[in-house]
């Protein structure tokens, strides 16, 4: 139990604007002094991307004692570093709250997702870090069936602690048809993002396409993952931590012959 | 073997122009059919992102009956995927080869490297897929010590298969400085980014900053990583999966009260 009022970051990817994001803020403000560093547009899809090639711009948008806003033209993960490293170094974060994200994140999804990218970078600061998602692209969707158990996850999250480097990943099922069943704790399934590309219609005649997707689910039916349950109507959480290294395979690979000089 | 000529994508983040990338196609193109399809501008450090909230403008560049050559608006990412689906539908690639990038990608880099997440993105295909990267981030160094490696490496690549899911990591020490001593099977290091943000000089005095960092070897002096073995002299080879899940705290998990309604 933390004895003093928790410091929590909050950061999004569809924006400052966006709707999910004022509803993490209104709960989150229940349980500690909150800072917002969001991206001023939607960074959607950014995925770990950082902005390298030109500087970031940092606006002040609120600040009162226990409450403050700031807007950067940076992704998701720009914010959380700006966050830490410029906006807030004296004070370290209990937690970092990413979303509330219009549309799910669920299974292979967790890779392109710069909501996830944020609670992901957030582990690795060896800070809590949660990313909420809502199975509902529509920027104008209400989610305010999601406050109940948004609050609970808060609420548990400060309590618990969590293995060096993992986040979790909370999606809830669209909640605009649904009513949610409860939370479920489950892996997020195996799958691929299958692309379709479509002409886009250029006046000037160049070649544009825009992109659109399918997700590929390969563990259809498996009870045990994210897709399966959201399907359901439960809530899911998976704890989430991007582990790069393929172990298995480093003994079958010193035997290939690199070095046949 | 392969009875065909092998047909293999090459792309990169550093662009079209690149000299890496450049490098890179004069060793493939005695390997097999090569199509590039590569940024049409630095994309550093995009990670797994694509370009969704515009479309993507393709340009054709050259094409010969054994060579073809395409730039796009979009990611590293994007590149392997308007390749895959958009620019050669109907013929699979044996190989994709991302590089050579300049500057390297060990360590949790990888995490951020568009380079390796194009190479990430054709394993996710089920195509086999390697990264090449060197320590050195000038835009003019001259890669071409790392030619006969790069030939080896190219080769063996062809010969061998690979685990579903898993591409190769590829990351050669500063070759305009130390000579090549061979090359070794490591783990990338357990690292992190700490960032140091330092003021644009904005003539309109708006809050501008620049993102610089420093990589944190979590490892230092172990010498099964990737750069302990970069700082002797070896280039790298490791086998990379994102794998997001962290199954090993799911059964602690689903005791978190997250539904005391």
């Amino acid at each position: 139990m933390l004895e003093k009022r928790p410091y929590i970051l909050i950061t999004n990817d569809d924006g400052i604007t966006a709707k999910g994001l004022r509803l993490l803020i209104e709960a989150a403000k229940k349980f500690g002094d909150v800072l917002v560093v969001a991206p001023d547009a939607p960074q959607s899809a950014k995925s770990h991307s950082i902005t390298q090639a030109i500087p970031i711009k940092i606006d002040k948008v609120i600040e009162t004692e226990n409450y403050a806003e700031y807007s950067t033209s940076g992704t998701p993960v720009d914010c959380v570093k700006v966050a830490i490293h410029e906006i807030s170094p004296n004070r370290k974060f209990d937690l970092i709250l990413s979303g509330i994200n219009h549309g799910a994140n669920t299974s292979v999804s967790v890779l392109y997702s710069g909501t996830m990218a944020a609670a992901i970078e957030g582990a690795m600061h060896e800070i809590k870090s949660v990313g909420f998602s809502v199975d509902n692209h529509d920027p104008s969707a209400d989610f305010k069936d999601v406050v109940p158990y948004l609050e609970n996850i808060i609420s548990e999250f400060i309590e618990k602690e969590l293995p060096r480097g993992v986040c979790l990943n909370v999606n809830f099922p669209d909640v605009t048809k649904v009513k949610i069943k409860g939370i479920v704790s489950v892996k997020g399934a195996d799958g691929v993002w299958g692309e379709k590309f479509v002409k886009a219609n250029d006046p000037h005649k160049r070649n544009f396409v825009w992109i659109t997707g399918k997700l590929t689910n390969n563990e259809e039916g498996n009870i045990e993952t994210d897709i399966y349950q959201i399907e359901q109507g439960y809530a899911t959480v998976t704890p989430i931590k991007l582990d790069f290294n393929y172990l298995n395979y480093l003994n079958e690979l010193s035997e290939w012959e690199f070095n046949k000089m």
